[in-house]
């Protein structure tokens, strides 16, 4: 160790000494709230600084996985997500089964809208005492049971405790031939944009959820009423990536000119995939696919099916935009819809609703702040 | 969706329903509490399960790091940390831009004990609204400076908020050739046992900064006695990953027989090795290296500096074992030290004392739970 390392810490000390307080108390001084910068404005504001170093790096911070390139053309695909209690999950309503699949299956759907196919995980979890050891047995049945699904393998992760709640952060690894990779970044004017099954169904999954929840609370007695609701409550406790979509995609020779998968809502999908193209979209409300199911929630809830459509999220389909020479490719596909353009970044992100009108389409997205 | 499908759902629907209540509470009727198992017990707990599906997994749970393999003989080294407000770090003392340095360490050494290069990480927070965006660029500032130090790209993560406190989960990726590996499970009687740099030094740093915020929540106008600890502290709060060993290795072809990080202290770390290779060690007391400022200090705190080294943890320094055909090799290098030798299992783990006695060494390690 230099002179001048031993400075640096001495340095280092001082500033602890005089503030030996909470970091988040000296930074009082000038405090800018996170909330005001949203999710997608931290994260940019946190890693504008960041330089890549690594020749292997394709695809730093800004899609849904990170790609590396490896030999033979090959390329590796990263991608991370945290789930913390009391924030994405209620273990009030959702079972520790459920969870563990669910954790999984929004990092796998991460590495399919790459068009890549995910080969391992690491799970990491931080637990408070009030876990026992059979509830986290639980949340690893459910942890398994989505490996086989997915056919991928859980290969490492750290368990730790918390103070308060569980935490779950798991990372995919994928891979894929490096021209089939599909950026959100290439879309282009006069591509369709097409999605898989059906938006909004979470979202009212979990309102009903939600409901049932404040009843209890109110009163324990009470009799849950769901039933007949089994498609909405199943998009929101056992979502499934579309792993078959990029098989469908293989055997039809089809690689989408951009593509996401539909974490946040229709609308902030849109919007990501249209700012980093440079483009702008129509969607046709009447192209945008809901459950009939979720239609009648929605009116039953007061709530506008288009709108949880948009902005409900949670849905883990593909949202993806084809070159109009693929129509035929896609065409006899099930289960996807064509339900809009790509146009100019002039004209905006519009939906065209039923009744012939045109909306500006907000990207709400999820809240977290 | 098929009628087995539903089928499954509504089933699990009444689970639900008939235990309209937090899932930690039904599991009550048989409660094991995961600090009955420890950490390493309830990490096979959880993962022996687990059955591995992809021809390209060559190593999962068990070491310092997965292995996939790659085309060329190469192998990806992958490792994942997660670190929890109030368990892992203190913010009362630790200041975030070393707690972001630290974060990468402790990932990047993990990645190093496989004796491999690492070149990428993903970096998931999750923050509470006490956290500034100008505190979390500090945190961003630290996990950058790390990524210049040891040449690795920060290419994804997540951010999002939690109820409380902080929690950073860092996974890191690196690249090894097949043949240069050095698992734990491979060390063999006759090997010599050596390690890196100094022991106990980042325990005892962590005992000063714990006195001087009890003495500072007793007496805020207390001036901290922190003079000519600068070495301690720093061992504490800026510890650096032995990326130099990995190449002075290169260097010199030298491919250890085993090797693992010191995270959570020599006697833990040793256990691993030998638990896993199905070999027994032999440390002696005088060549467990111990910098002349821990000795001094663990004195001063009552502590037995031997102690200190064993189970202090957080050195964040290579263990390794080497053929002794191989002892030229290390013979000339600086802050190396061979401390023992791997015998039979039969002999257990033993430390030969400077007073001529023979100890066990029993694996303390860190307890979280």
């Amino acid at each position: 160790m230099t002179n001048l390392v031993i400075f640096y810490y001495l340095k280092k000390y001082f500033f602890i000494f005089i503030n030996f307080a909470p970091q988040f108390k000296i930074m009082n001084e000038k405090r800018t709230e996170v909330a005001s910068l949203g999710e997608f404005g931290l994260i940019r504001q946190l890693t504008n600084q960041i330089e890549l170093r690594q020749p292997s790096t394709i695809k730093g911070i800004g899609d849904d996985a990170a790609i590396i390139s490896l030999a033979d053309n090959k390329c590796m695909v990263v991608s991370t997500d945290m789930l913390t209690e009391g924030i994405h999950f209620d273990l009030m309503y959702v079972p520790l089964k459920h969870l563990g699949y669910k954790s999984v299956v929004v990092n796998v759907s991460d590495i399919y809208a790459m068009n890549a196919i995910p080969t391992q995980i690491t799970v990491s979890i931080a637990i408070s005492n009030r876990f026992s050891v059979e509830a986290l047995e639980e949340l690893y049945a459910g942890i398994n049971a989505a490996c086989k699904e997915y056919n991928v393998d859980l290969v490492g992760g750290d368990t730790t405790s918390s103070l308060k709640g569980l935490v779950i952060s798991i990372t995919a690894i994928g891979e894929v031939q490096k021209e089939k990779i599909t950026y959100r970044n290439t879309a282009k004017i006069g591509d369709l944009i097409c999605c898989t099954g059906d938006l909004g169904a979470a979202y009212l999954g979990l309102q009903i959820l939600e409901r049932e929840k404040q009843l209890y609370l109110s009163d324990p007695n009470t009799k849950p009423d769901l039933e007949n609701q089994q498609y909405l409550i199943g998009r929101q406790l056992k979502p499934e990536a579309r792993k078959d979509f990029i098989e469908m995609f293989e055997k039809n020779k089809l690689i989408p000119t951009s593509m996401i998968d539909i974490s946040d809502g229709l609308a902030s999908e849109l919007h990501h995939i249209c700012s980093q193209s440079g483009v702008g979209a129509i969607v046709e409300e009447s192209g945008v696919p809901i459950h009939p199911d979720a239609e009648l929630m929605a009116i039953k809830f007061n709530l506008d099916p288009i709108t949880c459509a948009l902005n409900g999220g949670e849905d883990y389909e593909l949202l993806f935009t084809i070159d109009p020479s693929d129509t035929e490719k896609i065409k006899y596909l099930p289960d996807v819809y064509i339900m809009g353009e790509i146009v100019a970044a002039s004209e905006g992100i519009q939906l065209h609703t039923k009744g012939g009108n045109i909306h500006k389409i907000l990207a709400q997205g999820w809240v977290h702040f």
